[in-house]
């Protein structure tokens, strides 16, 4: 009998627990989810045959490795910064380990040390990344199949609000992390464009937008993300002259977001100690100069010439312009903007979240230049099963799933590029309802 | 007979090395000169009785010990991070240390052992810092005195062009270390006025400009230093509503320069490789977006919507719409950069530099709101003798001398704040000409 340990039991963990959980019985599998909050991981088990919950602090590596010794299979849904840890307690212990998270350089220096203990590690597999590289990769594929040469790829995704949900100005909620959502897209972000490299810098990255439209649902923002130009190598692309990989907001959010990009809002390199009673008023003022006369309102609006009116009831929304108290008054300017945002941004109960993905090729083919536009739509049913949870989930649990029935053969070190990993994949996924519609176009 | 030992025989030396080595013989004195360039040090010190020359690699300890334990007192004009080092050294081997550089918290942990052991440690005595805190006090100290309010303080500083050597449209040539005038500003700048704390961006920065006069000279820019908000206590003036230190440079250079920021061209935080034969042009084009039609010329004025002609003239001058091949093509955006304007912003053997610093004070009297303008303009007298050299050597050499003399006889950690340090360096400055012009208004 084999046994999975899923390492976190947290929003994104739903899918991926019952789709492991439920065959359990009939795949006579043990499962093993480990959490800091034991009844939390024990509700998500609904006491289904074959799993039992473990109260974890994965600090502490007693426990952690003693948990690791018990299983065949680790997944880990912990934080990033872990899963160089418990990849290499699973090297240590010889498990074979799986993540919905980047492949990072810790992961690749115990690349050999995973092969010659004939282990498979795969990481990238859940939406983004890991949907996102899987359905690229078939389309890839069978063109290079065709012989035909791929002249640009610009991929986007976005974990946003279903339509129905789009209940503020922003048409935004947080349905993922708040923190990496108010830092998103700090630093540099590179990518190739008609065979020019292009470097944009963060103050300039959300005027840097495509309009992205999916049928039925119409338009959203596209920003590039930090490294468009790694996926080069990736997906054996090297040489091709357009590659961008991107973000999606619903269209007006970027411009509105860039107002805090502008002010210096979203800045987490410096402490603030604000007087308890600061208001939010006071604290855009303090972004802004100081001016004899003009009001708070009138600075902004100089400070941001383009400032236009859906912008600007953005930021009133929010309460910028009001003498209510800030929720925070100690923190980095974007901390304090977190605090601010998880009151407004919180997802009621009844609210349903959205995943849009969307890949743009340009294949040159013997009969011409080809278009091919491939879109993924995913709503969530509540805010227990969301969207996201299913799209970062599945792929993994399925991943899982093939590669303890044999179906998946490898050993090494993988992100899901190869048929033998994406193709039963997208096709177990096809059956959730998570599936590209393709649309082709000659020029 | 008590021996000094000088650390680095720079550029900014000279100044330092002269005050001190005429005086050697006549006040019986040493002096040892330690630089990785002996033959440097050696023509610095023209052979002037009690004066010989070392050859020094700071990184080497037990060399740099053994000079360190043969001096009484130690001047480091080595690169700032090298500071600790010699502080270490000094404190281990009980000698009395002066730098022009900043106090940091890595001094600031030796304070007690400094003072155990009967030391004293001068931070802070050059120009800026140095100049600026100890004509800033003085008239501070004569306030308080007075009875008066200080209730507004702005500062600024630059290291510039005599205006006889303004022979660029920039009207800036490197007088100073290349790298940190690329970098400068970068962070957030923090300062306080009327009573907001106001907190300005790097991408910010360069607009944020106040027009500073000196009569004769005209106008300059004034952009707020990364931290005005610490020297509230520095100065004692813990509850003044109004603090700015500002960098000076001449009117129309940080419109210019901001162009470079709102790019992205002075980014240091990651390496490009760029192909061999890659032009200025094409250089300039990676940070700008991908367009069918528009030419780099044009897609620069939509980015940077407020680009007018004298801006537009800058840039071009330093050739960046042109096909010529970029002189460094491996490095970050910003060591690009420095790269270029190394080679347009070098002084020629005849130019000159020129020093500027105002001070600005609001105080509240008996009778009335004062304003007093105090400011210094110093000029270089050829490429060695500049005019920085001379404001950052000779305030250290002369605390040194006057240390020496026992007519400065405080043990512990300091900067340059108070009047038993400050005073008699003021006076000795005024025989070298190096005098503030101060002007009264009132209001």
């Amino acid at each position: 009998m084999k046994t999975i340990l899923i390492l976190g039991a947290g929003k994104s963990s739903t899918y991926l627990i019952d789709f492991l959980a439920d065959s359990c019985e009939k795949k006579s599998r043990k499962l093993i989810l480990a959490d800091l909050d034991l009844s939390a991981a024990s509700a998500k088990l609904k006491g289904r045959p074959g799993t039992h919950a473990e109260q974890l602090d994965s600090g502490n590596p007693e426990k952690r490795k003693s948990l690791i010794s018990q299983a065949d299979v680790v997944v880990s849904m912990l934080p990033a910064f872990m899963h160089p840890v418990i990849a290499g307690d699973c090297l240590e212990l010889g498990k074979h380990f799986f993540t919905a998270s980047y492949e990072t350089d810790g992961l690749r220096k115990m690349k050999a040390e995973i092969e010659y203990k004939g282990l498979f590690f795969l990481n990238e597999c859940g939406l983004d990344p890991g949907i996102d590289h899987m359905s690229a990769m078939k389309i890839i594929h069978e063109a290079k199949l065709k012989g035909e040469e791929i002249v640009a790829f610009k991929s986007y995704c976005g974990g946003l609000l279903a339509p129905e949900s789009e209940d503020n100005p922003w048409k935004y909620k947080f349905t993922w992390n708040p923190r990496n959502v108010v830092l998103a897209g700090q630093g540099t972000s590179k990518y190739i464009e008609k065979g020019e490299l292009k470097y944009v810098p963060y103050h300039q990255l959300f005027r840097r937008l495509e309009t992205v439209h999916f049928p039925g649902l119409g338009d959203f923002d596209g920003y590039p993300n930090r490294d468009s130009l790694s996926y080069r190598q990736v997906y054996g692309l090297e040489n091709i002259p357009t590659m961008l990989r991107g973000t999606l907001r619903r269209a007006g959010f970027c411009s509105a977001w860039d107002v805090f990009v502008q002010l210096g809002i979203t800045d987490d390199s410096f402490h603030m100690e604000l007087p308890e009673n600061t208001t939010f008023r006071q604290f855009l003022n303090a972004f802004l100069p100081w001016h004899e006369q003009l009001s708070v309102e009138e600075k902004l609006a100089q400070l941001v010439p383009d400032l236009d009116f859906p912008t600007f009831e953005k930021i009133q929304w929010l309460g910028f312009f009001e003498n209510r108290i800030l929720p925070k008054t100690k923190g980095s300017p974007a901390e304090i903007l977190q605090s601010i945002l998880e009151k407004d941004w919180a997802l009621n109960p009844d609210d349903n979240d959205m995943i849009v993905m969307q890949h743009l090729f340009e294949i040159k083919t013997a009969q011409g230049l080809k278009k091919v536009t491939s879109s993924l739509v995913s709503f969530g049913k509540d805010s227990v099963y969301t969207a996201m949870a299913k799209t970062v989930g599945l792929p993994l649990a399925i991943a899982v799933d093939l590669f303890m029935e044999r179906k998946i053969k490898l050993q090494g070190l993988y992100v899901p590029v190869l048929p033998e990993i994406y193709e039963p994949i997208l096709t177990e996924l096809e059956q959730w309802g998570i599936r590209f519609h393709e649309e082709t176009q000659w020029t």
